[in-house]
């Protein structure tokens, strides 16, 4: 009997015609391939079926959590346990039989070609290279036998976290970066994200090589471990992922430097910790067997993180500028545009051999800053929540698949002595990262970043889908399976116990919750006056913006004063050209709240850790530069909290923002 | 030389350990599959990107059209004719040599199985099934030898086309279908659809008999094309997809009733045209060589197509229902749990083994009428945003993919005589299907079809994207070969020249334009009250509408009248407690915009074709039937006049809702 919908799902041109009588005998034999087709067809759907109801349950619970207050349990850490449960159901409740449909073909080929031509009784089948089980024929073996079909099924292929679900994440944490605290805070986050993430990576690789050797003394290592694979652990498990406590920060509007610091740290070490690790798989030299200290190879693997770098860097940053969009009228192709540049800046990064991960960032901060500007008001209202909304179904997705993984995952290789030396790395390699570079960080900073800002942040250094996606990647060797299952503990520990104790965290460390961004701001006045700053550092800081106000912003957003007033004079016909009507239009009403934003956005660039002497006053004059250098730091401060409330009420949300209707706590020290 | 994005590329685990020294040789080996496999994956993002680009493209040129008010072409055909352009130049402009990375393998085994494992020298390889290539050898030579690796990589699997661009298409139709013009139209529109497709599947397919008859006997024919392949392509071709027509109407403000009725009928006959599709291939007996006429398997196909469509219709409104929200205050968890429930719709059916994209269909009809009204402003706002996004992402993609097609697949037949029998066919067909219905319809209707809009429904017969996927979905024999080239060249006729002339056919018909909906409403008011009409016709819809209005409605939404009114005093504590509280809230504010709106919409439902004699005064005084059946025809026809700027201001965007800030074209007899 063949059902209708038999039809509907051939594996591509699976059907043939009984074209002349002596393939009459073939053609039952592609009904039964079509049978399997659409079996097999039918059970994809209902896989994928099996996350979205996952990912409902999620959003159902938390929506009762949410309204119940209930704040112990984080989304991502729900989705988890969701995932775990399925998993166990998926592993030891369903004994599906392994059907018997593949062959073993001994063939005797010298390479391994990516598409096989398969000769079925005069017919020829395309088949196309899907993995290498193993090379050991007993293992072949245990693969066919043990593997549960279901369990195959429910894994998808690793490339799909990277190519599919974590540039949405990326992008929308770039695109979600302008935020005036961030800015004040730049050469603190630059400093942590950079320099800590390598110093994090490093020690995490030096205890984990001293933990392996003592294995190997101890007899309890199975396989090869090399130095190179403890220094890829050391990078992947120092991408830090601290959305559970940004999303319990953010509702509790806990003090906004802290929550910049934190966001701003995470954001940037996701970009240092993927290039890095691709760097140091460079630096592997897997043509010999050496696996020593090489200097060539290290400079070499130093050049590549830099290219690779700045090459993603300026990729993304050229794209997020060429967007700029005149279509202000028409909002769907406004949005459909932004989102097709947003995506192709990772494709055209992939395909230049750059990583998108890293250009989708910075494309996403480079188009916060400009482009957004030159969006619509409807449009930048639909981006951020289409971005919101992808961010959010992604992020899901990604942790209640690590649930399940902790089950399915078939080759899991957990060694105690690992784990727990895993454990003390990344413990002391967030303290070396955090502590040490803190000190540094203070002797420099106006706003000193206090030791409860620094035991908080050292405590919310949680590991989660980039941690996760980079350990997947990767899992035929022995030593990278002992990672991937040792970064799955550390996944779960970090966003149970840490994201769960988020709140305890905070008011043990007796960390100011409830701070209006407005009333700190004037706290901060009072206490930045008085400290003495240093104008020589700021140098390149105030060339910059100085040099992004006058002319960058004026040529690339309809925003900022107009170029007839920045440009010399001789430049004026050129000026002219540049310059949008809107702008001009912007100079007219002096008060233009977007122009009024943007600059007061820039005003705060460097000013924690450095003061700007810069023409703060473009706004309310047009007179250029000049004037402010004769404003007090003073002035400045009381111009920027007069912008603040407009900026607070228009700040992009960061991480889950919604309208809690809960009052804000105001007391200093929460009583839970 | 290695680089370091060597790494991030590895298809799956491609990469494997030099473990020991014996394997030492296989390490180069394995770098070697490892490049290629980055290779591999360079190329696909520089495949994808060309469609990006292609998109963007279109984007910037319709943004131009549109800016310019140049009408002639829509986005549709513009993204065609890039895809051609593209497509001329991946033909005949690039010329890549075939890695010869595909190995022939001489293998008696029986059956094509699924899965190959395939021993290269001690290591194991699994193959996946991707495609049977042909059974004659001599075919398998062909393709290998001519096949451009580039044609290859930019052509999609069909199965693409149905289950992830098809959906959002078709969502956003039912989504859109909220319309007090639709409802009013019911009748006609599930005539016109459900009849008329019918007629025009067998028409066009007894047509293309005669045609395929006389092609054997002149010898034209160089391959089997049974009666059943002839109603398949019937079926095919009578989905018209009017989506240029109606972007053009929308523009122009056309009078809504005609609108409605293109808009209606294009939504729900593609629905029909997928299910007839599937129950024709389902009446192929395939197994055998017959292909007579059986009455058995007519009647299986007649069951088969009711059993499809009512399952997936069930399926579609039971999911559609099932989205009760009370997440109003989290927009982002709401428009999340929309957005996963609305996919889920769309996977149940396809894992149940009915039609997904039926069930997608009536869910979003479902959800526009019931889930809609519980949303939150911003969330409604939020989700028709979404899926308008994914619409014509959707679309602009599959008509630029249909471009890029003519000229780069690869097993086009083009003969003359079918494509002439074929247009002949589609146009008899579509003739068939509007002027005898209209005439049936008119004589039961209160508003006559008229002439002039006949013709204009007639004109507007475009075929798109359902088309397109269906055809695509199979080209494994000669007859569905040849059945798809033709079908894309009447996409191409149609989308074009159809398109293309609708203004010219507006001015011709002397269709009005710049109709307002308020001031349409008060002539037809006048008109139709004059009419005698019809109550015993309408008691279907009477009690449907009472039904849906005094129980679904308060059950289901928040709006409507509460329970406790509408149903008798016995069950008090029961309606209580299904009642929400929002509905009493709504209760108390007797004209709260909302449920006024659902209101004017429900007693349009049947309003052109039926009169109801319905409790609208439901809201005002939610004392329950009985007063309104002494209301008069004009009071409510009135009663509509007066909420009709409130619906129209609120009504859901259909086709390409732009800020068009052109001025409306008052006058009926335009000048182009």
């Amino acid at each position: 009997q063949k059902t209708a919908d038999s039809f509907f799902h051939p594996r591509n041109s699976l059907k043939k015609p009984p074209n002349s009588a002596e393939e009459e005998d073939s053609a039952m034999e592609n009904i039964v391939t079509e049978k399997k087709a659409e079996e097999s067809h039918r059970q994809d759907s209902a896989d994928l079926l099996i996350f979205i109801l996952l990912l409902t349950l999620t959003i159902l619970t938390i929506w009762l959590f949410k309204h119940r207050r209930f704040r112990f349990l984080h989304e991502t850490g729900l989705a988890m346990i969701y995932g775990l449960l399925v998993g166990v159901v998926l592993r030891y409740g369903i004994h599906m039989p392994r059907d018997g449909t593949s062959v073993m073909l001994n063939c005797h080929v010298n390479a391994s070609p990516a598409t096989v031509l398969v000769n079925v009784s005069g017919k020829f089948y395309e088949y196309t290279l899907k993995r290498v089980l193993s090379s050991s024929g007993n293992k072949v073996d245990d693969v066919s036998d043990n593997e549960n079909e279901m369990l195959r099924k429910v894994t998808f292929d690793p490339e799909v976290f990277f190519n599919i679900l974590l540039p949405p994440i990326i992008f929308h944490a770039g695109y979600s970066l302008k935020r005036r605290h961030f800015f004040r805070n730049m050469g603190s986050i630059l400093a942590y994200a950079f320099l800590g993430t390598v110093v994090s990576c490093f020690i995490i690789g030096l205890l984990m090589y001293g933990t392996v050797t003592l294995m190997k003394h101890v007899g309890q290592l199975h396989g090869e471990f090399f130095f190179t694979d403890c220094l890829f652990f050391g990078a992947i498990v120092s991408a830090t992922d601290p959305v559970t406590v940004l999303a319990i920060f953010h509702e509790l509007q806990v003090e906004p430097d802290l929550y910049a610091l934190l966001f701003g740290e995470s954001v940037l070490n996701d970009a240092v910790a993927v290039v890095l690790s691709s760097s140091i798989v460079a630096y592997q030299p897997t043509g010999d067997n050496s696996h020593t200290f090489e200097g060539m190879a290290l400079l070499k693997s130093f050049g590549m993180f830099l290219g690779i770098f700045s090459g993603s860097f300026a990729l993304g940053v050229a794209t997020g500028i060429v967007t700029f969009t005149k279509l202000r009228d028409f909002q769907l192709l406004e949005t459909a545009l932004f989102f097709l540049m947003s995506w192709s800046t990772f494709l055209l990064a992939e395909a230049c051999g750059f990583t998108g991960v890293v250009a989708v960032l910075f494309c996403g901060i480079t188009q916060a800053h400009y482009t957004y500007n030159n969006l619509s008001r409807e449009s930048q209202d639909r981006t951020k929540q289409l971005f919101e909304l992808l961010n959010f179904l992604a992020e899901n997705f990604i942790f209640s698949y690590m649930g399940l993984t902790l089950f399915t995952f078939r080759n899991h290789v957990f060694n105690p002595m690992f784990i727990v030396g895993a454990f003390l790395a990344v413990f002391i390699g967030r303290a070396a990262n955090i502590y040490p570079l803190s000190f540094l960080l203070n002797l420099g900073r106006r706003h000193k970043i206090r030791s409860n800002f620094q035991h908080m942040m050292m405590f919310a250094g949680l590991r989660g889908a980039m941690t996760f996606a980079l350990a997947i990647r990767d899992t035929a060797t022995y030593a990278r399976q002992m990672m991937f299952s040792t970064t799955l503990l550390i996944v779960f520990f970090t966003v149970w116990i840490c994201g769960g104790g988020t709140t305890q965290m905070l008011s043990c460390q007796r960390i100011r919750v409830g701070v209006d961004s407005d009333q700190d701001n004037s706290v901060s006045v009072i206490a930045s006056v008085k400290c003495n700053t240093k104008h020589e550092s700021a140098w390149l800081f105030r060339i910059w913006y100085n040099f992004d106000h006058n002319y960058l912003k004026p040529i690339l957003t309809h925003s900022g004063p107009p170029l007839t007033a920045t440009l010399p004079p001789c430049c004026g016909p050129l000026a002219r050209i540049l310059t949008s009507p809107q702008a001009f239009e912007n100079e007219g009403q002096l008060k233009d709240d977007d122009s009024d934003l943007i600059l007061t956005d820039d005003i705060n660039l460097a000013y924690g850790d450095i003061t700007v002497n810069t023409d703060g006053s473009g706004v309310h004059t047009s007179s250029g530069a000049g004037f402010a250098s004769g404003m007090s730091s003073e002035d400045l401060d009381r111009e920027l909290t007069c912008g603040d409330n407009e900026v607070v009420m228009r700040g992009t949300c960061l991480v889950f923002p919604m309208d809690d209707s809960e009052p804000t706590l105001k007391d200093p020290h929460m009583r839970f």
